[in-house]
């Protein structure tokens, strides 16, 4: 079995990419059953840190990530999960959740 | 000022990606202090948790991450630096950290 470094929480953090454009869409945390889920099922599965729940993703706004490939690093301590996403992945509407650049200006005090 | 969500070490998980290829290098941590080097300086910085030390990528390894956009996320508790790569960026030589592909049997016991 693969030695997973859970942090301290039980959750490793989870990149999600885009399989057609490239795109990095989303971070979410996923503890051991949300992995479980997300490889068993195809379907990205998370933990919800806000609500302190399983999430599967998509499940109320249709908006499922279909998994193409899971990925680790070399720590073993994060998670890359290609998928095809079937609609916007940000909760705003946005296809990406890093559809804002920061600039020099928003680290001024 | 952008009201960064640090978690409670005062850290926040950045994603480093190819910005010629596409592919996602690395996740890394920064603190305040390490994300305003990456912005002013043009190159990666981080917060190495092990060493507990800020961290220029490259600084030994000349394998220096070239910053060309810095993005956040919807929430504000994730960075996506885009970069172009002077070299491998994992310390295994690979060109990323996420060179291994996970598969359902490592998830068994």
């Amino acid at each position: 079995m693969l030695n997973i470094k859970w942090d301290e929480k039980g959750l490793v953090p989870a990149i999600m990419q885009d399989s057609v454009t490239g795109d990095v869409l989303m971070l979410g945390y996923m503890n051991k059953e949300s992995l479980e889920q997300t490889v068993e099922s195809g379907h990205a599965w998370f933990w919800s840190r806000s609500r302190q729940e399983l999430w599967h993703k998509g499940a109320t706004s249709g908006n499922y990530l279909e998994v193409k490939e899971v990925r680790y690093d070399c720590d073993v301590d994060a998670i890359l999960v290609i998928a095809r996403p079937m609609g916007p992945t940000c909760h705003t509407g946005e296809q990406s959740c890093f559809y804002r650049r920061l600039t020099p200006a928003d680290l001024k005090d």
